[in-house]
Parts: C-alpha cells; structure tokens; sequence
C-alpha cells in the first residue's frame, strides 16, 4: 500500500451506466432525475462528506446502435443512452463543494482542442483546482458518426489523433502564459505582462492552432489526467500522459502484473517509478450477513433488463445480438467465421474468463455480466477484506460502481466506509490543495518530467 | 410599449468589458475577480432579487490582435482578454437562481453543433427551462486562427454557415424526439420508445450529423434564440431566426425605423409581426444630482485606459492604431488609400455620428468612445426618462452594460430600479415557467412558424 486508496464515485449522467433495467424497482425509480441537477448535488455533498476523492463522469458521445441495426434495444431501455454533457455539470457541483475531485470524460472527437482546453480552465478556476480530465477515444461507430466521419477511426490512428490533441492542450495549458505573466499593476496600467503570453502556433496533421490560451493559468494549468489503455497503443499513451491509469485486471494477481508492466514503460518513457496511480473497478452489492447480500444480489440479477445489457454489449463488442440463439454455446460463437476480427477477439476474450467455455452459453455469459454491480457480494466486513486484497497486489485506489447511478452511494457510506476508516483503508481528512495535491502529494502543477512541461512553441 | 420591458444585465467573463482601465480604480478592484465563481454567483441572486430578465453572457473566441500587430495592448489591458468559458458557468448559476434566464453567446466556430446542441440541452434541463443562445459569427481574425482557418471567413459566408449549422441544431432539438417518446414504463420495460426517436442523418456543406440527439427533450428544446444582425445578411438571419434582436440604433428614432425594417423581413419570413423582439444597449452613469452624475462621469474618463480601448478598437475596426497620429482629424483618415476598404467603412462610420468630422481628433473620438459607459449619465429620474423615450418608439427592453462587469449592478438596482418599478417600466414579479414564457407570454416551445420546427429529416 502507498498512502492512502483513492475512492472515485464512478457516475454517468445517464438512466443506466452499468445496472440495465433496476430504475424499474422501486429503490431504481431515483434514477429518472438523471438529468436533472440537484440530485447530483445531492449526491456530491453526500460524497465529500464521507471523503470520497472524485466524483468522476463517465461519458459517450454516441448511442450503443449495433443491436437490430439502430439501437432499439439500447434506446427503449435507455442503456447508457440518453447521455447529458458532463463537463456542463462541473460548475454547480464546484459551488456546492469545497474538496470533491471532480473528473470529466471528454472524447477527443467531440470538442475542438482549443474550445476544450479553454473550458477546462475555466471550470479549475471555478473549483480552485479540482478538475481532472479522463482522456477518451471513443469506441462508438455512431459517435464518429455524429461527429462528420463515415465510421470509427482504425484504433492506432485514435491513440496518433490523441497525441495531437494533448499536444495542443498541453500548449495551451502549460507554454502559452509564462509563470508571471498576470501583474495586475494599476500604476502601470499592466493587467498583464504580454512579454510572457505567446501564441503556441501549432501546426500538425489535423490541427491548426494560433493562440494565445485565452483563460490565465488555473491553479493546476493541466486538469488532473486519467486514462484507461488496455491495448498497447493504449498503455503506451497512458504511460505518457496519465497521472492514474484504470487496469483491466479482473484478479489482485493480474493487477500486481499490469502495474509492473505499465510501470516498466512509465520509467521508459521517463518518468518515476510509481508516478502512474493505478484503479480498478469495484462494485459492491452489501448486505448485514452474507445471506442478506447474497438475496439482494439474487434481486439485482432478477430485475436486469436483458434486452438493454444485449444491447449495450452489442454496442461495446461489436455483436449483432438478433443473430445469436441465445443458448449457443460461447465457444461455438468464438469459431463463427461470419464475425468480423473484432467481435471474434472480443468473444474470445469473453470465453476465456470461464475453465469450460463450452459450459456456458451466451444467454448464461450475459446474465453473468450483468451481475458486474454485484460483483463483490458480501458484508461490509468482507468488503473490506477485498479492497485490502487489491491494496495489497498494488492497487491504488478504486472506481466504485454504483448499483444505480442515483442514490445508491449512501448504502456504502453506512456501512462500508465506517468499516474502511477502521482499517485505515480510506482518508479521514482531505489533503489541502488541488486535486493533484491531494492525490499525489506534491505541487499543483505537473512534474517537469511530464511530456505536457516539454512542448516547445514554434512562435515567438 | 408592448408588456413589461427586459433588461438583461450585459457581462463578460473578462477584466475589462466595455470599461478599458476602471479595474485600476479602487471601485474597479473587483473586477479582478472575473475568473472565479463566487463573484458570478452573488451576482446572479442580485440580479434575480431586483427582477432583471436574464444574465446576458458576451463571448468573443480570440484575441484582439490587432494593434501592435500581435495584440500587446489588449494583452497588456486585459482588454475582452482573456475571456473564460460561459456556458461552463451556467448549472452553478441555475442552481443559486430560480427564475433568471441565463444566455450563452456562442459562435459557430466553436463548437461542433452536435456537441453544442447537446450542451445546451443538457442546460436548459438543468436550468428548467431558462437558456438562451446567442448567435454570434464571429469578427476576429484570430478566433477563426484558433480554429484552423488561415483568417476570417467572408461576412457572407458566416452566414451561410450559421444557417447550417442552426439547421443541425434545430433538427437535434426539435425533431430527433417526437412527443411522447419518453415512456419510463416499468411494466414494459420501455424507458423510451425507440420508434418516437430518430436519427437526423443530416448531409450538408459543413456537417455530416447522424444522431439521434443524445439528450431527452428539454424544457424549451430549442433555447431562446437572440441575434445582432445589422448587415443585410444579419438581418435576414435575424428575421429567419431570432426571437430577440439586438438594433444598433443610436437614438429612439433610429430604432423605430430598424424595428419596422425588421418587422416586415420577420413577415416576410412567414412569422407574425411583433414576434421578434428588440433590445438596445444602455449603460448609465448615476448621480443623486446633474452635477453628481456629470462628476462620476469625468471620473469614468480620466480613469479609462486610452490604450486598452484602442486595442480593443482596433481588434473591431481593423484599423492598426499605432500608424495613426492621434491629432489627425476623422475627415482625413476616411480618405486614406491604404487602408482596406472594411476599415474605410468603419472610418466613414465613425465620422457619421459628428456633423463636422473635420473637427475631431483621432483621439477626441477614441475619448469620445470610451464614454459609452456613460451614455446616459443621469439622475434615476432622467435615466427612467431616457428609458421611457426608447420604449415609446417600440423598443422592448435593454442589454444593460455595467460600468465595471462585476459589482456595478448594486447601484442600479438601488437607485434606478425602484424608479422604473413606479413607473411601471419594470416588471414586479417573474412570470411563471421558462425563459421563453417568461419574455413572451405563451408557451415553452417556439411557434409552429419558426424554421426551427420545419425540418425535415433525412432518415429514419
């Protein structure tokens, strides 16, 4: 364990991020005020009370329409559809808090990288220093649709699109105002020292950017940087550019080998050892004894609305669901040369989570998907026990995943985080500062060995 | 007079507005303040305590850069330099308000209309209805350098653009969702009804936009649209689109005939005359007394930097400041060959509005400018006059320009505010309902009249 674990409420503005079909349930009904603002205020105060360090809004910028061709499936079930803009949220949530992290999920598709740099500063100075930025590309074919491209960009082209788009943030944000720059000197007349302000003039394959940044410098210029890269163009750019990395690990002992792997090329990348916070998602389904969380795990399963977990599969994978019986088994599927490559990698990734994939068919894969918000069932005791597991592999922290995406926070507030406290497994005081300062322990601004304090200008 | 007048409060997120050099003022101070929240929040419940209409945000996307070649005045002044995000501002406004409207200006350069479209939606819920956008096209070269343009596109051009791209918009917000296609059917299982939501598939020369709309339909769906369209192509654009139009009519008269002029291409565009209303720009100084005021006034001008303004003057005009000798007369700079013609056209403005040109210095008429803070200068009584004479002639309410953006409402709202109450040029109470009800008594929606509900879809 180094220093404290970091807790994010893993949101998204949405009427089902992960637990498809339970807003039918009396205890989901509070997911309809999705869209609406004061239940996330609510539920940011909520969070900072208990010392949460983020709130973190997950996002797409796309509907998941691969099912029946057009979505129905996704849409008549609102699986992750609609989605209201997060980083619009930011300010309200900013006002109402004082220490909460607050992290948005912007695709590098979806802003103009001087629009968003631009409103990226704007929001940390409104939070005084508590925003973070997870960097997306996209996986959605109807995303790049809405947004003029035929189709998805080819996955390596994402990450070379993602290199460019961070450049021309990084200038903005950190080579475009010199430390000093703001004067305010009313003998002078000198708002600013315009010596030390300079256009980036960023030329590159897709953009063209003049400058100057036309916010000052934030308190923490560069937004708090998360990513999550599982392919290796992917862990090549976390490496690179993230400050905490989401691991797909699915076990403590699979994590212990991805942060040796993403540290390895952290370090090559030069950068320390061990700068890179790494997370894993975590879901908790609670209950007093284990009988009682096992019953309210048995009630999860039985109110998931299939068809909306079938269609936001299809969305992620690439399936076309209609086209499945549903009782084939998962290693038939994996062999049907009718898929293209990417679903075939995708269902070969899905059968090689079960000893016998022949055993499980796809309607037993999915509802065993669907049991993700209820992957750690247990008493709060045996919760704990399992984040001290994943501390213990390496572990930095966790994305905890509501069972719904409203109100469910207060349940593990309870009975989990009393539990945490106890073993010394969660904060019981914020850190002063930014986010960065709180989370790494050091200054607000990034380390000079981050590529983001290296870009040099081509003007001046 | 047609109904209660507006008064929107006119404010940029930016040290210096319309007010160059008055933060170097002890009264000014405050306006070092302009990148926070707090300052923009005390506001906003100031503003919704004394009944004004809505906070107007002004935006520009670039820099000034014109004098000096690169900007230095502006820069050095903090002149509309630099200028944070303002629609991020909006949820924490909302949530400290109830009734205020709240009115982003946005340029089509900034955003893809997808993402934009789905910002706003995602506002005008989080607000209940109380966004409006305005329209804006942009003037600076360096805004349209931020966004890979080699220099400004023809004034024409915008246009053409802006019908585009408010076409992409109208058809996300008006037509993607059909009534009723949000069901929350628990029985079924329907959240929405797919067959109700659809794809706008939209093919144009800019934008190539899928969809469907990735958010639920908002209060007002489309936000309150307001234009300032004072060329041909402006006010065409205004009489196709606008529901509020700002004149650039410098005296009651002037304005009665831009209102007719607007009136009949608003029938001409098939909408019902009267249906677009009209604001003008008004900035008071206030004094107990004549001589008060006058004294404020002087105050306002010996504090102004001459130098901020003309930066600022020469991003608007195109006209590079420091080639100009300041004792040169008006009369002859009008007739300079080097200059561009754009430039000779905003000379021969300038030199319009005296009945001797020859008589003016370059500076006398900078000087003369940087008094539009204090256009009327005043005792609350004469103000409420100078504000009855423009509503006589037609005009519906007021962008109402602080002298400093932030703090300077206080006043107005101690002295003038309860004179218009008793005249009863102020409303008293809010209207029930969104920004749309409020400003025009009928519904949430736009009239069946307006383009934005004549869109056709491509798809389905």
């Amino acid at each position: 364990m180094r220093g404290p674990l970091i807790y994010n409420a893993f949101v998204h503005l949405t009427p089902n991020h992960h637990s498809h079909g339970y807003w039918r349930t009396p205890e989901g009904r509070v997911q309809l005020g999705y869209k609406d603002l004061h239940p996330w205020v609510e539920e940011a105060r909520l969070l900072e009370q208990a010392r949460f360090d983020t709130l973190f809004l997950a996002d797409v910028v796309g509907t998941y329409d691969l099912d029946y061709g057009d979505g129905t499936a996704t849409i008549r079930n609102g699986s992750q559809f609609p989605g209201n803009d997060p980083s619009a949220i930011v300010s309200a949530l900013g006002l109402v808090t004082e220490h909460l992290g607050l992290v948005v999920t912007s695709n590098i598709i979806q802003d103009h990288p001087f629009s968003f740099a631009r409103k990226m500063s704007t929001l940390d100075h409104f939070t005084q220093g508590r925003v973070g930025w997870n960097i997306v590309t996209s996986y959605l074919s109807n995303g790049f649709r809405n947004f003029g491209y035929k189709d998805i960009v080819g996955h390596d082209e994402r990450y070379e699109w993602a290199a460019e788009y961070t450049e021309v943030a990084f200038k903005l944000w950190e080579s475009s105002w010199e430390d000093g720059a703001v004067l305010h000197d009313a003998e002078s007349g000198a708002f600013f020292d315009p010596a030390r302000i300079h256009r980036i003039d960023h030329t590159g394959a897709r953009y063209r950017v003049e400058g100057p940044h036309i916010v000052e410098p934030s308190p923490q210029r560069t937004p708090v940087l998360f990513q999550a890269g599982n392919s290796a163009a992917g862990i090549a750019f976390a490496a690179r550019n993230a400050e905490v990395s989401f691991l797909p690990s699915r076990t403590p002992e699979a994590a212990r080998r991805d942060i040796a792997k993403l540290d390895a090329e952290v370090v090559a990348a030069g950068r320390a050892s061990g700068s890179v916070k790494t997370l894993v998602q975590l879901s908790t389904v609670i209950g007093s004894t284990e009988q009682e969380a096992r019953r309210k795990q048995q009630y999860l399963q039985d109110n998931i609305s299939i068809e909306g977990l079938q269609g936001f599969y299809a969305g992620n994978t690439g399936i076309d669901l209609p086209s499945i019986d549903p009782e084939t088994p998962l290693s038939d599927l994996v062999s049907r040369t009718r898929f293209t490559d990417h679903v075939r990698s995708n269902l070969r990734a899905a059968a090689e989570q079960y000893p016998d994939p022949s055993a499980v068919t796809w309607r037993g894969f999915l509802t065993d998907k669907a049991l993700l918000p209820g992957r750690f069932a247990g008493t709060p005791e045996q919760i704990a026990d399992e984040i001290e597991r994943w501390a213990t592999a390496g572990v930095d922290g966790f994305n905890v995943v509501p069972v719904t995406s409203l109100g469910w926070y207060q349940e593990f507030i309870e009975y989990v985080v009393p539990v945490l406290r106890k073993r010394k497994l969660m904060r019981e005081e914020y850190e002063p500062g930014t986010l960065r300062e709180k989370l790494f322990g050091a200054g607000p601004r990034l380390p000079h060995t981050h590529r983001a304090r290296n870009q040099p200008l081509n003007a001046d």
